[in-house]
């Protein structure tokens, strides 16, 4: 199997994805001819070390460049102001300097966590992303968003810092528990109903082998990241058309805080995933779309086992109201209508700014009971 | 007195720096004709707060944009993780969006933690700065550079954040103690010796009134913000001609660094003197500049009562040998020799790439015991 490459085109911060497996054994040779000088550290988590580091280890000191390594407990803990000041310290202690790299080897909590580090030490130094979950590789380590969380709120803090290169091994993904594998397929599918419905239908045929882990899965890693690069290259700061990239997000994160973030009961991709299924759903209530497009998104969301409704969650959740007030925590709510993206069918979704409140409402009741 | 604007041109980052007396007063309207719906949070220390703030707050308050105020200790122990982490959450929990915008009141360490936390909330926020010490009017609040200090080493952790307005009340430095005042003026005859000969000349008659604070300190704080504006124009992200504002820094820093960074004994425009003084007898031993240009310099920094050699800073100093490892902890020694900023004149500095280190030594034993 091959490597695909995709462009990122962001003028003299473009940067290429590779997209094939084997990749994490290659990252001394790749990274040594893009960066001929650069001194590395890696970043990473325990699960990921005990599974992915040794050769990436190996093939840096085989191009005579042995890198510092930082480990950090697995888990989105990590993505603490305290977890930021260990890795910054650490590269400091390191003595790299500006023009050296930092290698962020994980799924997209060390990614976040490492590019907004190598984004502050000495006002930005260079930036490998080798993502090792299925979300990272089609989502988080693509267009430089980095960050951490507030007790206040997720991802409230970070910078924008876009890599030198993303080297996404698509053979480390069959060391990924299955359930994280579907969470991130659920970022695959978000492509395809955003603006590509011909994406959706090749996934709805193709699924079990992108799982399985032949040509397809690179296939449709690399359809991903072009879908994200797009987007990112027409708005890198998030001023516009990247909020489309929030399809199935807004019911996802309300879900989410209602589950108080427990991953034994929904991760974000579950989460998303039953907010694509209700944004679709909700579409069609409010007479934008057919219920047709809702019911084959449910349908493939269910085939890949993925939840794809509330009742999917195991334990109980709060009621409508209590719901739609984690909505607005998310969102501002102005005289009374609220942003969401929805959709006019399946790969037709758009940024509706004038949602009623009311709607929303009665929407989470009715949902809350089928 | 009128108020004198100076445009920083950096494309669609580009802003006004306003210089005159009474701006603190008018905070309220000039920032509302800028940023017409931000809401506001203002960071401040303990002693410019006794001596500012109420005007501001008041100024915010009858436009109808009552500000939140965070107030933390002032000195250079606040440029730290943990106040970041500080003004961050109080940012956060004053429910501030990215187009609302966080005020800096102080001096350069405010203004630097300040940018710091309005770049990486929300991935960057609207930052107006209003720079109440000398160093801050002349040097740190403009040109976008923002950070803390690690503990391994000062302001190696920060991101390029550019104000939306910078705000300088000529009239708050008359609160300023006066060896404060004397230490931002370092930098202001830095400008003239960078490459302004004219303004250096134009300082030596003028420097009085300067001090006394009528239509020339004005004058100089406008020239000053020019001369950095035009470096910043020409090189943001310090890739290049910006590390010319580092002259007299090399050896400022060894000389911060050999007393332990304490401010009784040496602050940092102090350190900066007797650099500066320094870098142009060094480039006189060698052979580069004419002695009587350093004889010059040292004259004008004795006149105004800044210090000038080493003897001058109380307390015993470090031999030769350890003065030099602090500059290399500062900077790399490639094969024997180091980059300075030199001069072939007053005026006339330059970026020397190959300063042999047996010559800095022999410079700094012979400074020694002078
Ligand atoms: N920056 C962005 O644009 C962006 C976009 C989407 C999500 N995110 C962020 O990404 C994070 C979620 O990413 P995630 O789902 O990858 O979480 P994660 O990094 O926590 O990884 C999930 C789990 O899988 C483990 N893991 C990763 N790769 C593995 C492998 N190859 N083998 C075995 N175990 C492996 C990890 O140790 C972890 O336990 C969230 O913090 C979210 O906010 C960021
Ligand atoms: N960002 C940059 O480009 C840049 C450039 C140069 C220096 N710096 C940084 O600036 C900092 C030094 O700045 P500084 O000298 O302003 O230090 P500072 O902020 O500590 O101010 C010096 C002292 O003066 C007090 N003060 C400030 N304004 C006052 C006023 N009007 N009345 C009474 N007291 C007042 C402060 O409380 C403090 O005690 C350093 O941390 C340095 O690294 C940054
Ligand atoms: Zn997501
Ligand atoms: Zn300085």
């Amino acid at each position: 199997m091959s490597v695909v490459t995709v462009e990122v085109g962001l003028g003299d911060r473009a940067y290429e994805i590779l997209i094939g497996p084997g990749l994490i054994a290659r990252g001394g040779e790749l990274i040594q001819q893009r960066l001929p000088k650069a001194r590395c550290a890696i970043v990473t988590d325990g699960n990921v070390a005990a599974a992915h580091l040794e050769p990436l280890v190996e093939s840096l000191t085989a191009v005579g460049n042995a890198p510092a390594v930082i480990t950090l407990p697995a888990g989105e803990k990590t993505k603490s102001f305290s977890s930021l000041e260990t890795v910054v310290d650490q590269i400091i202690a390191a003595r790299l300097e500006r023009g050296d790299a930092v290698i962020a080897l994980g799924g997209g909590v060390i990614g976040d966590l490492t590019g907004f580090a190598a984004g502050i030490v000495r006002r930005g130094m260079n930036f490998v992303q080798m993502p090792t979950s299925m979300l990272a590789q089609v989502d988080s380590s693509v267009g430089g968003k980095t960050g951490i969380n507030s007790p206040r709120g997720k991802n409230l803090i970070g910078v924008f810092h876009q890599p030198k290169l993303v080297l996404a091994d698509t053979a480390a993904l069959d060391t990924l528990p299955l359930r994280e594998f579907r969470a991130g397929y659920a970022e695959v599918a978000k492509y395809g109903l955003i603006d590509r419905p011909d994406f959706f239908a090749w996934l709805e045929q193709n699924w079990q082998e992108v799982f399985s882990g032949g040509a397809a899965r690179i296939e449709a890693i690399a359809q991903s990241c072009r879908a994200k690069a797009d987007v990112v290259a027409r708005d890198e700061f998030e001023t516009g058309d990247r909020a489309l990239l929030n399809l199935g997000h807004t019911f996802g994160h309300a879900l989410e805080a209602a589950t108080a973030y427990d991953g034994a009961r929904l991760v974000h991709g579950e989460g998303v995933a039953i907010g694509m299924a209700l944004a679709h759903r909700f579409s069609a209530r409010l007479n934008l779309a057919s219920p047709d497009d809702a019911a084959r998104v449910e349908a493939h969301l269910r085939a890949v086992g993925l939840p794809w409704r509330m009742s999917d969650i195991p334990g109980d959740l709060p009621d409508a109201e209590a719901l739609f007030n984690y909505i607005t925590q998310d969102k501002k709510v102005t005289r009374g209508a609220l942003t969401f993206i929805l959709t006019r069918g399946l790969g037709q979704s758009f940024i509706a700014k004038d949602v009623p409140a009311s709607e929303v409402i009665s929407f989470l009741k009715e949902q809350r009971q089928g």
